[in-house]
């Protein structure tokens, strides 16, 4: 039943920030079309840095389709007018990822205000997971007038702090069910293999979920050791993950979307960008 | 309803491995006597390097008990020979547990074999958490007979790849509702912030814990930004997690035994012992 990935990359898609440092975003999509790769997702960084409509231009020209765009959230704040500008940014976020045709925003939800700085205001995990609740909420009436997906991204425990307090996939879910009920389809979770493979309620959680959960696959690999606690991630077989055997959990509760690489990773960013691209190509054909 | 520990620190404990590299074990319990600290939780390497009975007999001198005994565990091995070393050498630590008179053998169960020295022999993490519950459930003979209750401790899932397949408390009590569904007090959990403090089910799942699982209370602090995955531990007050918020929980489940400070970190392994442990009073007072 599972969907044969080995003579063909139909349903790779490469998270931009593989090669961010690389190439602008121009050159990657240019070559991703040159290796026949069919999709992308992009983060709003490198979206601004060529131009928006340039790259909705690019996009089209090129066939090349989003598996997501990167990245809403970040929603509490030190203050009443952090709240604000952090909703209004999203909303923006919205908007841009409506342009570029995408099926899902990617919330990567945010945590204590300040940790990312090193100087969080508060410590308080509780409150910032009420906050996050909150803040999809206010942004959700937006994001179906835009017919926008959200896509909530557990992160992994070790990034809670700063990044998300939104850290399983059962407790991503269970906001889901809270906030749309009815399975709208409007709000659902991006599945990071690095973020969860840990779990041990994965494989149930994927179950639960359902097609109409499961917005966005992403897969690297959990290196052995890991030397850093964000840009150490591996490529595609050369860790400790089982991503075939994850695969086949998320498709057998139906999602047949693109799997989309996306690795963090100073040792893959300091090497030629054509290479990390093949070898992303050669690798979702034989180990995802 | 909660212990007040501003005034005393009565309820303190050193895990050993907080000064491991400035002293030999038999200093650490000089200098934690002279200090009124009235309890410790010792290494198995530690106590081998300066003797068991000589250890024991420095303790009765002292009156100095112990919180817990470190550790037992690391149950997955590469072959059945390597099972077979497992289990003899977890009943080794029993014995010596029982000799320094500890209330509990702490667990650390293991994972992947091999991934600890950076070559995994497989990937199965479903597999090996199955060769824990075994490994647990061949343990528990020896241990009811031996009277020494097990504390399994879930590790913060960064880990989980190399030291601990279990990684939330809610796995761990899952465990310990399968392995003992009588609640006998022979199996249980260490709760140890520094591994759980993300987690959004850590106060319901301490209070399923109750009195008679919960069988030891570490603290330490997690740091913004944490620069290494192992040994970058904050001295409690330094990070970002509430620690009295959760002893309160430890505390309103019925726990009522000591607050055990494990720090594994470069920084104050730098520190002068004397230092270290005057802070760690200090602290404990203060905001534990």
């Amino acid at each position: 039943m599972m969907r044969d990935f080995s003579d063909s990359h139909r349903w790779l898609s490469i998270n931009t920030a593989t090669v961010r440092k690389q190439w602008a975003l121009d050159r990657i999509i240019d070559e991703c079309a040159r290796r026949g790769i069919r999709a992308i997702s992009p983060w709003r960084d490198q979206v601004a840095a060529v131009g928006l409509d340039r790259v909705a231009r690019q996009l089209k020209e090129t066939g090349i389709e989003l598996s997501g765009y990167c990245r809403g959230g970040f929603f509490p704040a030190a203050d009443a007018a952090g709240l604000k500008a952090a909703l209004d940014d999203n909303r923006r976020a919205i908007d841009e990822a409506r342009t570029l045709n995408a099926p899902c925003l990617v919330l990567v939800v945010g945590s204590l205000p300040g940790a990312l700085n090193g100087s969080p205001v508060h410590r308080d995990i509780g409150r910032v997971r009420q906050e996050v609740r909150d803040g999809i909420a206010a942004t959700m009436e937006y994001a179906r007038q835009m017919a926008m997906p959200l896509a909530i991204e557990p992160l992994h425990p070790m990034q809670a702090a700063e990044r998300a307090c939104i850290n399983t996939l059962e407790q991503a879910l269970d906001l889901c069910d809270e906030l749309d009920p009815a399975r709208s389809g409007g709000l659902g979770v991006a599945v990071d293999l690095y973020h969860v493979w840990w779990d041990p309620k994965l494989q149930q959680q994927i179950a639960r979920a359902g097609a109409d959960r499961l917005l966005a696959f992403h897969v690297c690999d959990w290196l052995v050791p890991t030397r850093d606690l964000l840009n150490d991630r591996g490529m595609m077989g050369d860790g400790v993950i089982e991503i075939r055997k994850a695969r086949g959990w998320v498709e057998a509760a139906g999602f047949a979307g693109h799997s989309e690489v996306e690795i963090f990773s100073e040792h893959w960013w300091s090497q030629p960008g054509e290479r990390v691209l093949d070898l992303c190509i050669e690798r979702h054909r034989q180990v995802v």
